[in-house]
């Protein structure tokens, strides 16, 4: 087997000619027609996220379950369509991933509204259009969001973000569940157990859930074991206090995707039945009934359906170092400057022995724009097509046009059948929304 | 004065009910009209920066000048318009960057085409477009060059990148002169003298000029000296072996820009002053005739001519650390998360005593949204405004849509004046890339 296998789409292969496939899609014949930088999602990989998900809640939790797609990892039409025919929820954090799975028809008691900063607009338009729960991220948004459900004429299921004070292995950027995180309602001061309180005595709300989320690329279970303990602790607190059990528990989601071979990975599986034994055995210690298990994945479900297509340009060696320069970097996939993050690539238009080192560098103006350092490739040629797997998630929802650079096409693959999902951007749109401050000198508009 | 007069707007100041005002306008008022996140950009500021530059070089330097703005810190219509009718020259770095610069009426003349890895598209188009100077940065990039400008008809300025082994003080990723970097030509191994010769031996270009840019927020001029020395100490050796002279000599830009009152500064006048000794004392050892000098500053030019404005949403402690939550952050300015960047607040809707301490988080779905960490600021209140100075550079230009958040307005201020110079993003330009996927399930497009 290639040792690159787990993390490259289910559907990989290579033809005769060596040419990557994924999706039953040649891939050098993809770059060609719609040029490179080039994103793809494989739905096959995608579907194969969410089986295993069910699979292992199948076989490890007796209760019922949903499966909530963290949107802020990758979202578009298509996305929040692939979502809603999977049957997942949605959680969004903004008014604009809201828009997007209304415009995409997404069922909107399926959605969950999370966020420590929620603005009244966000909260009204959810709010009014039936979002399926707002999680409550800190004390005087409980008065704003009862407020707003009173004028809508709604009695709002909610959730509590509990802020565990769990302390997890993980880049700082990306730790959540610390006590001194901007996130969720504070047990230790009471901030939690006031709100909760309060929460029961409106009529404007109804308290439904409790959630915590620890942080990405959690690679141990422990921690998320601790913060299902931690919830399931409060709620025997508020059980015991006014006979109020949790509906819905939301462990959050946060699991280790593997980038290189080498990579911790935290599978589905794992989490899960780690996760469900300390449900189970917590709620049958403090007399809970079972609750509906929430699990809020976003990386784990998209990444590895993701491959970035880019174009070898010039080769240079500067010092001991041999760059490949790409098409691509820094303004699509911001993740190596933001985290250090590691990827690998593969040669995708012919198969030969990885027995060379490249440092792959996009055409950015900036030396932290250094999409992968020290790749083990073959010899490369300029024009050569390379493959970067795991490029699903916080790519593209995090990509800019850095040096004016447009916004890649993204196609959607599956059985043979290739989609444009997004067209690539124009000039055109880079410029959509400027004006001219200076009448002297207006732009050429001979082609706009 | 107040201690962060140096690195606001040159127009800033307070009115009797202590509006922050720029540019002879009511921040307080131009946020309850266009919204919030807003970023502003001051001309006066702008053009202060420029005589700056003029100022110095005028004192400094006898021989012809020029500054050319390096767009990647900040660019649209507007900030072309601005450098079009201020004299300035353009670096580019993209075919984005040089279309945008086209469709402002920019005289291509007065542009340099820079790059590491530079397709041919953008080649053709700079070059057929009539490009002031292309920058080689590679070796094999020559013979690309020669090719499209045989086939243009054009014989093609040229401009050589000397890596010039300069190690500069600065964060890894602005770090650009080191040997190992993947920019310019390598003086150590003989690169530079091969690809110098050959484009003298070649019909289809001109040499004109030597660059070297040693990195960015470079706060000693040593490294800008020594990086003179070096680009004079080819131009000697090239002159003794063929009597060629360098028409145009740039030591790049990257002066250090203040943040914070406390940050070092390289003022123009102090990298001026210090890099032309070098050069007169340079030529005159070498017996060179005086090169134009020009100058490439980018952040310098329009750094502190930028203010940000974001609405203070709700405030919470979590543990010892008290949030100011804000409606901006890691989409409009990545540069926190990217390099530890410090910034200063401002409180813009009224004046107080600042005697409380915040961390300004914005309301994206990740830890490392944070902005400023524990910003000395008056107490504040829901509601409040803010204004975040030193905001010109490096922020929308990097700017992404993470979370769906549409990018901020941005206004331009002038003697009580202001114009809308980029239009906030809607939710219908995030999609107006966008293509539905499954045919069962089509957006609703009711108000699109």
């Amino acid at each position: 087997m290639n040792p690159l296998s787990p993390i490259l789409p289910v559907t990989a292969r290579r033809d005769a000619a060596g040419h990557l496939h994924a999706g039953g899609c040649d891939l050098v014949a993809l770059a060609e027609t719609h040029g490179t930088p080039l994103y793809l999602y494989d739905q096959a990989t995608l579907d194969h996220a969410v089986s295993d998900y069910r699979g292992a809640l199948a076989e490890h939790w007796p209760g019922d379950a949903e499966i909530a797609y963290a949107v802020k990892a990758w979202f578009n039409l298509a996305a929040a369509q692939w979502a809603a025919s999977s049957g997942l929820g949605l959680d969004v954090v903004s008014l604009g991933e809201w828009e997007i799975a209304r415009r995409a028809g997404f069922p909107p008691e399926r959605v969950h509204l999370h966020g420590n900063n929620k603005p009244r607009s966000l909260l009204h338009a959810a709010i009014v259009g039936g979002v399926g729960s707002v999680v409550v991220d800190h004390e005087v948004e409980l008065a704003m969001i009862e407020e707003v459900a009173a004028a809508a004429g709604r009695r709002q299921p909610l959730w509590l973000r509990l802020n565990p004070a769990v302390a997890a292995d993980t880049h700082h950027h990306i730790e959540t569940g610390s006590a001194r995180s901007k996130f969720g309602l504070s047990l230790s001061d009471g901030t939690v157990m006031r709100v909760a309180r309060a929460a029961l005595a409106s009529p404007h709300v109804e308290l439904v859930g409790l959630h915590a989320h620890i942080g990405s690329q959690i690679a141990d279970t422990a921690p998320l074991v601790a913060a299902v303990r931690t919830l399931l602790g409060f709620a025997a607190e508020l059980h015991g206090a006014t006979g109020w059990a949790p509906r819905d528990l939301s462990p959050g989601g946060g699991w280790a995707v593997p980038y290189t071979p080498g990579d911790p990975h935290l599978t589905p599986a794992e989490a899960i039945a780690a996760i469900s034994r300390a449900l189970l055995d917590g709620c049958q210690q403090h007399g809970l009934p079972l609750p509906r298990l929430v699990l809020e994945p976003g990386r784990e479900l998209v990444a590895r359906a993701g491959v970035a297509l880019y174009r070898v340009g010039a080769l240079k060696q500067a010092a001991d170092v041999h760059y490949a320069f790409i098409d691509g970097g820094l303004a699509d996939n911001p993740r190596p400057a933001l985290y250090d993050a590691r990827y690998t690539a593969l040669l995708a238009n012919r198969d030969a022995p990885q027995d060379a080192t490249y440092t792959l560098a996009g055409p950015f103006c900036e030396s932290g724009d250094i999409l992968i350092h020290e790749a083990r490739l073959p010899a490369l040629q300029p024009g050569d097509l390379l493959a970067v797997p795991v490029s699903g998630a916080y790519q593209l929802s995090m990509a800019s046009n850095y040096n004016a650079a447009p916004r890649p096409a993204v196609l959607w693959l599956h059985e043979g059948q290739t989609a444009l999902i997004q067209r690539r951007e124009t000039f055109d749109d880079l410029l959509s929304r400027d004006l001219p401050v200076f009448d002297d000198l207006r732009p050429t508009t001979d082609d706009r």
